[in-house]
């Protein structure tokens, strides 16, 4: 009765916040907020395309080659890609009732983030930072995926990580210790001649040999220092099955939890699983 | 019962099917598509001696020394043997009522490809392309072993992996925007002599960086740049067990599901496999 | 009854120990020992910011273009930390009432391995080997995240690697009796000029390549080099499941032996948690 | 009844065994073959020494700097450890009732290939192939492990990997097949002066980044090849789930079936769990 009742005065507040918005605000919301109308499937799509395209150009601007050819074009493209996107921050900003909680939130960031760099390289020329700014543009695919039902799978990645966590910081400390050490062991051993310069550059080998990585810039060259190599190879290679572990675990853990939402109703105790008839707590029958 | 006639129904049809079939074809089907009689084993094994003969020759073949040597014996192997596969492809269409279902299918295609480039070598000469074409043979491989028992084990891979799409696709597209981010950002950092000369080319980078294969041939040489390698480095590191864990908990989850659902009705245990009769703890008819 | 008694002895022992201490020696016991005091978490921080800062200037010192630029500075900083650490260990020592234990413990030793390179290098110069020491003072911030309860992960994993030291024992005595006889191998396939000058040599190659590290310093030339080459490298790829597998399972056996081994006395059900009081299929008393 | 027949027949046969053998054969059996007495334990750790200081010699051997310096020293150093390894294997044979059991054993033979080439190298000099088997030599070590009770761990492995053959190679030949039609592709994009001259190249390039080891020896000069090169490592980092997802659930599996080794008494069948009060198939009380 009394749910009924709350429901009720929600679902007015509902409407009379979408009543407060103009009839085109309405309108606007639906098809750049909303997912359920042709419009606004047709106006996800295009956005993606208009996403990736403007990340094309700047791939493509930045290869030498192509800037001298098409740079031309290439200006055309992104700043007829950043005044659409200029129309939709402005759009989404007016479809609102409560801009400034977009305007502040992460995607809303991206967006500005999205625009602002093709403007402000009409005023201070060549500086390669924006480029960097400009690939934030990605970022926005997120936003149309979550608009999907994609992300659940995301949900339970993160959740895993979430949960982790404690173990996984843990991990890295213990590693970065250990190639902090090894570093000072490998610059006292290894002569400059074989790349190992300073402190730091020794730390930088370590992590790229315990992480497999094994670029070849750096490498020993003394019969000491290759077994120590050899040493640090062999515990990258064993100790990557530690987060394995630990994230595998965490994902089953997820798949077998499957935990009812709702407590008992006598001791309001949760944490029950979906099998159980009566409280695990109190007996009460759930 | 009715079960039982339809059953009936169905048999009669698969006679009539086999009936209108001329004894040859029949004879020729059983050998080809079977692997219950000696004759059907022999081609089998026959048929795989020859694809890997044929791989083999087409490797040799792409070596300049052995291609001097040896090109004439090579010509004529491979030309015996693209005859033996065109006999069987054609002994397969004549062989089937409905050829035009197996032309079309993913093998038919295969078994197509397998014989179409070395007649095309005739008219055109030295093309490139028309190896890889080739070397698509080697997919044939798998129908043979599609006769055995074999493939069992990967139904269970590709269903784990197929449960786990929207997970794994999630997992590459955040790589990807991180790959695309960083490889910007690096662009802008390290100069043009280390290798990185364009954005798709330190995406280059950073996805041998992330996925440890590390070859060398670009390498940071600023300090900041190394550092941020050494980031790239440590999260490929740690990130490689969220795939790990998506897919050895979809493994564990079909070896799971062989348990039987309900319980015991006389001692309300569970946990019985699919094939026990009993239950395990009471002796009760399951 | 005993166990009450027994606990008051215990309780009258530490009673007396501390009473034994004077009272600054029982503050300065808060301070150095204890987080749960404000003076002693802002302890705590400004030791792990004296930890962080002494090991950025370790390893600036090595870089050859700030040693000769900041020597003065680096030197005033690393003698103003080494005094501080210098107190901090003599009243670590005067603080307890057996300060042995803790000279010969673990963190003890790590302490005094903290300040003496310092005062050693004025007497000998110039010795790199003093480096690597005063690095292992980094050790020190796990005496920091011990008192925290972040370390809780950490015990999981090491009961995790624990358990399976025999396996992991077994598997790298695997891979050794491996690489060295490949070692072998690769010595009397390849040329001198490849790089696989002695066994010792080939045998850091192979460990090179089943790690999937891969620097390139030393790779094989000959056909039938690259050949076992693709192989090593195949099989390294395909076991590096076996040590994960191995962990993963630990880690997941901490998680399920929270699991009740003794069902429910009425409905005879099991997977009961330990934290439950009533059975949760039936409501009967655990 | 039977049973305590059968047994006291065995015990005759065993005690009938011992009997033939000589006393000094007895002891001599005693020492190499047991680990119980003190003398079979010190024999142990003898033999273990030998091997590993046969291998280190082998090693330096190979080494220019060492063999110019110690060649003498490490000649004597071999002929009499070749002169143990002899008298070890003669005694082995000697104190045995099945020697020719022995001989064509696994162990029987890399014993017998211990001591075979330094006799053969007084004969034929300087042959490099008899490195590789006196480097065999070190699979002895494994013969003194399984004395102990450290093999139990390899069990569950080899145990593990035997159930999961099918899906392993099923994955191994999808990686060849892979393998090969990426190194035609590439072949046929890739310049020679990228080091792609042949296909087989080109196969081992391709296995070198798919496993991620990334030489860098040869290397994508193209962008498309650099494109192809990005899509295998992405797909060589994601796979490397699969067979780590296999091994996994199968050494999970092992945890969890602790299944009875003696069939039901009614029905013969077997695989019942250890928890197991009825036989599954037949209701019968175990």
């Amino acid at each position: 009765m009394l749910y009924k009742f709350k429901d009720k005065i929600r679902l007015e507040q509902l409407k009379e916040n979408e009543v407060k918005l103009k009839p085109w605000q309405l309108k606007v919301k639906t098809v750049i907020h909303g997912t359920d109308t042709i419009p606004g499937r047709v106006f996800d799509v295009f956005l993606l395309l208009l996403i990736l395209t403007s990340i094309v150009v700047i791939m493509l601007e930045s290869v030498s080659y192509y800037k001298e050819k098409y740079l031309q074009i290439f200006l055309v493209i992104e700043f007829v890609i950043t005044g659409l996107f200029t129309v939709e921050y402005l759009l989404r900003i007016l479809s609102l009732r409560k801009p400034w909680k977009y305007i502040l939130s992460f995607y809303g960031l991206v967006d500005l983030l999205s625009i602002l760099p093709t403007y402000l390289s009409l005023i201070f020329t060549g500086t390669k930072p924006l480029t960097v700014i400009r690939a934030l543009r990605f970022l926005r695919v997120f936003r149309i995926l979550e608009m999907t039902n994609y992300t659940k799978g995301a949900n339970t990645l993160i959740i895993a990580l979430y949960n982790s966590r404690q173990k996984i910081i843990i991990f890295i400390l213990s590693i970065l210790t250990f190639v902090i050490i090894l570093g000072a062991v490998m610059y006292s051993i290894e002569p400059y001649s074989a790349g190992f310069t300073s402190i730091p550059r020794s730390i930088y080998w370590a992590i790229i040999t315990i992480t497999t990585v094994g670029y070849g810039d750096i490498a020993p060259v003394t019969p000491l220092g290759q077994a120590i190599a050899s040493f640090i190879m062999l515990v990258g290679y064993a100790i990557i099955a530690v987060p394995t572990g630990i994230v595998t675990a965490e994902v089953m853990q997820k798949k077998h939890d499957k935990i009812r939402k709702h407590a008992c109703s006598n001791c309001l105790k949760t944490g029950h699983t979906m099998d159980a008839v009566h409280c695990k707590y109190c007996g009460e029958k759930l």
